[in-house]
């Protein structure tokens, strides 16, 4: 019906009758003149009703923000002088002929170019006048984009796109699961997926050989910035491969995202063992963007008297790190405290520093609440293994291992962004060397990944010391997020049910819960492992948007509510009936 | 870490070494030496193991079938004489050198060639090794592509690919919603969408234009053969288009699919009006393969005394309708007897008939119990506008239009399958034209597609007669088999309020289910139109399936359960309690 988008008009049309369909985005009257601004989803063109032309300026005239028309007109030059370089449709204008209104509008609960002032809750509730504005518009063609190279990718080296269902079982990812109640099979439920992790590994024994999918999946836990209740995750698996092979084709994925999407050159990705992260950046996803790192000063604390040092030092489970932050003498007190309070949030219990004002007056040249504790040599002992210099600062974390890795990781990112130090715009590196098991405050393990994951030893070796077993995991990290991760899998039977041992799963709940997979193990299970990423983080990520809710098109509220539809919502005791179900208490 | 697929090794490869990576699909000693048949993915090699190298060969000696191997050998031609045109690889064998055996296998629940005798229950409680059959490898590889190449062609087309919510609020197509418990809501469910139709409204609304998803749907019905609770479809949706244009969007798409994939010219659809095809074929999807027609024939019979014929042939709302099966007249009365009771599952009393034995006798040509109530020339009548010739066989139905229409087209289709008269292998067509509404046995009308459908006609020509409006949509139609439909939506506001007013719904009703459409409509809707494409049964058409678990990895049973993984389970006392619900009844 239309011959062109109206931001797709340049001077190649000049000359040409065209028909355009669009929104009005913008009316002016400007010397008699009307001026019609039309958007589509291509862009802005400029229209212009003159009242020569009696009926169609008297249309032109009647119209109003964001009503629906239809426009017949011819494109010509603008008048000297008009022409806006910075429009991509800004050389050109259409003189309107025929203006016919397919739709007219109220005017809407909020102006698209002045969302900012109105809360998210009213943009969430209107979320079909939110998604008009360019922006958004912007967003989620750029996330069709980014998904449809991803599959021209994968069905390019041989991929298999297989869908699994959303109507299943419990899985094993651990967080709590959405419940289907059955109608068929009362008093018994269906879980939504957290991921098709085990699905995926029957495909391998099924001898599909890759497999790929775009992959709905499901958690319902507490929402963060970060987090919705369906996600979509890009899952991959492929057998016969190890983990070099996999994390090349990954990375290459990416690679090419990257490279072709925003002409951006990532490079090839450098690969950290799990314990250099930690100790070099108390992070498994570190920032390298960051040029500073966590600097163990246990030993040089051993042997003062200031127990807030002396015994995490000399405690096995402790940790005593320090941070050089660059000119960060110059961070006033205020801005201290707030850090202070900031580590706080990770269980530190305070934050020491030492100012560094000239270190060659030594000790005298430093300023700082706890030097006296430590002692001047030692002071000087720090100053020297961190390198700094005068003007810098040192932050100190001393407590458990886990309390100052986390605490002084976080405060390196926070303090490195408050002052500027990227070094570079994207930061891509692969973590490896997990350890298999964590242990938990009862002394039982959990699994780091998750317990299909492949260990780096026998089962024998697995078993005799489960703590320092390393896994064949591997986690992608871009600029301190986690991309997404994966991990050669478990293809023997008595593997599988060495880990399910050490995480204290008795052979009667294995069977019960992952007995079809310990089954398919028996019949021929190929090597194989994969891999999946969080699109919606990727797209934020290339997007550089804060809120995972602005990379989707209709996202749920943080109380995992959707405004706009008023879900979820209530339904009929009829409909409870059939399901063999009814409430506890009636809200 | 394989050099080759076994499957793709051709004469080229003659004097390679290469690795191999699969599954032993059968081991065979022949004079003193070992022949492992190595199936991968993409097909079968030949190997050979000499008992000169003695480890391999022992190794070879101890596999057995579905064991994973990995194999290094040398490609060669294989001896005269025993080349095997039948396999793709069968111009080369790959000499054993080193034989690695990657994981065990016991002996699997049933031979992978020998399926047929298995049960379905058994085959998908170990769907892992069904789904190794090449049939089913075949299938989910073909369905791969399909969506593939689905996706470039919208993808190539401007359409973005956009996800809508799995976790929303109960949709109206009139399915039982599966229903979803919210944890931070109490006393609240999310509904598993049954289509994405107004998030794509609303995305019209929103002025992306175009819009495409592969999404899955859900329905809580009592499955039939061609029905799962989980279902895919490509969704489509744009503005600004008539029907027309979509019609042709969607048509090039199929018609693209079934040349690229399968080599086959499906041509230009033709159109047909609704009204045409309950008259011609007494479906709105009729199977045009089959050169058979019904035939009205109530003025004929309105004034003969035998009241089955000439009660429905003078009630408007009955219908008289005769099917002409060339060659009929060789059908035995058991046959007949057949079809009666097959008639009869569509609520037709009986099936009249009259066999045409020589037509230039006039009525004593004529071989039927009921000539004798029609009057021989009311009969002949009936031959003559039936064209029947010697040999034929006259089917009559008279009933209520409804039932005449279903039992007669089921009737043509199924006596046409059984004497095997398909002129062609693949016919399609467009249905147009259809009512707006259907009347329910109460006198109320429902949608007969959705509410949400426009008419052809104004709001207040609908009011006024809403039984004869016809709307502006359209199914597509391949083989008798609904492929696809959709139709041009309601963008006034005004027009959506009469439909509502028409359905019966209330104001008040209308505000509370779809408040959101309606508040999208006030702000400038875009005169919009889609479809969907059910793709689990284009698949099964294009693979020539008969069953819709035959083309799913992990389908469910009739009772909505997967063999596999036990699902639906029970779950804790624990969970349901903080989803604020408990069952009432324990099972």
């Amino acid at each position: 019906m239309r011959s062109h988008y109206c931001g797709d008009l340049r001077k190649e049309q000049i000359g040409e009758e065209i028909t355009l369909m669009g929104w009005v985005h913008r009316r002016r009257d400007h010397g008699g003149v009307i001026f019609l601004d039309v958007r589509d989803r291509q862009g802005i063109a400029q229209v212009v009703f003159d009242p020569e032309r009696e009926e169609s300026f008297a249309v032109a005239n009647s119209v109003r923000s964001e009503y629906v028309i239809e426009i017949k007109g011819l494109v010509r030059h603008r008048p000297e002088g008009t022409v806006n370089s910075d429009m991509p449709t800004g050389d050109i204008e259409v003189v309107g002929l025929e203006l016919t209104i397919l739709n007219k509008a109220e005017t809407p609960p909020f102006p698209l170019d002045d969302h900012q002032k109105v809360g998210e809750d009213v943009r969430l509730r209107n979320r079909f006048i939110d998604l008009r504005r360019p922006e958004m518009q912007e967003k989620l063609r750029f996330r069709s984009k980014v998904t449809s190279e991803i599959r021209s990718y994968l069905d390019g080296n041989g991929f298999l796109d297989i869908e699994t269902p959303i109507l299943t079982r419990a899985t094993p990812e651990g967080a709590r699961d959405y419940l289907v109640p059955s109608r068929t099979h009362e008093g018994s439920f269906f879980a939504l997926p957290q991921s098709p992790q085990l699905f995926k590994q029957l495909l391998m024994v099924s001898g599909f050989d890759r497999y790929y999918q775009v992959a709905k999946c499901f958690r319902d836990e507490d929402l963060r910035a970060d987090r919705q209740p369906e996600f979509t995750q890009i899952d991959i698996e492929t057998s016969f491969m190890n983990e070099v092979e996999i994390m090349d084709i990954a990375e290459t994925m990416i690679r090419k995202l990257f490279s072709e999407l925003m002409g951006v050159e990532l490079g090839k990705f450098p690969q950290m063992p799990y314990s250099e992260a930690m100790k070099r950046f108390g992070s498994d996803k570190p920032d390298l963007r960051i040029p500073m790192e966590l600097v163990d000063v246990a030993d040089l604390l051993a042997n003062i008297e200031f127990k807030v040092f002396a015994g995490p030092a000399n405690d096995p489970k402790g940790r005593v790190a320090a941070l050089n932050v660059p000119g960060g003498a110059s961070l006033t007190r205020k801005q201290i405290d707030e850090y202070t309070k900031f580590v706080g949030i990770y269980g530190a219990k305070g934050l020491a520093y030492i100012k560094v004002n000239d270190v060659a007056k030594g000790a005298e040249g430093l300023q700082s609440p706890i030097v006296k504790f430590l002692g001047e040599e030692v002071a000087m002992q720090i100053v020297a293994r961190l390198e700094a210099k005068d003007g810098d600062l040192i932050f100190f974390g001393a407590d458990s291992e886990k309390i100052v890795s986390e605490a002084i990781g976080a405060l390196r990112i926070k303090v490195g962004q408050d002052l500027n130090m990227l070094v570079c715009e994207w930061a891509p590196l692969w973590v490896v060397d997990f350890p298999m098991f964590e242990a938990n405050s009862d002394g039982s393990l959990s699994a780091l990944h998750h317990p299909f994951t492949a260990p780096s030893c026998t089962p024998e070796e697995l078993e005799s010391d489960p703590t320092t077993a390393l896994s064949r995991a591997y986690d992608m990290v871009l600029n301190g997020t986690e991309l997404g991760g994966g991990s050669i899998r478990i293809h023997a039977q008595d593997m599988q049910r060495s880990v399910f041992r050490i995480l204290g799963i008795g052979d009667e709940e294995a069977e019960e819960k992952f007995g079809f997979l310990l089954n398919a193990l028996k019949y021929g299970a190929p090597p194989h492992g994969g891999l999946a990423f969080g699109l919606d983080r990727l797209i934020m990520l290339m997007t550089g948007t804060d809120s995972i809710r602005e990379v989707i098109a209709f996202p749920k509220t943080q109380s995992a509510a959707c405004l706009l539809t008023n879900a979820p919502g209530e339904v009929s005791a009829a409909q409870l009936r059939e399901l063999n179900i009814k409430l506890r208490r009636t809200p």
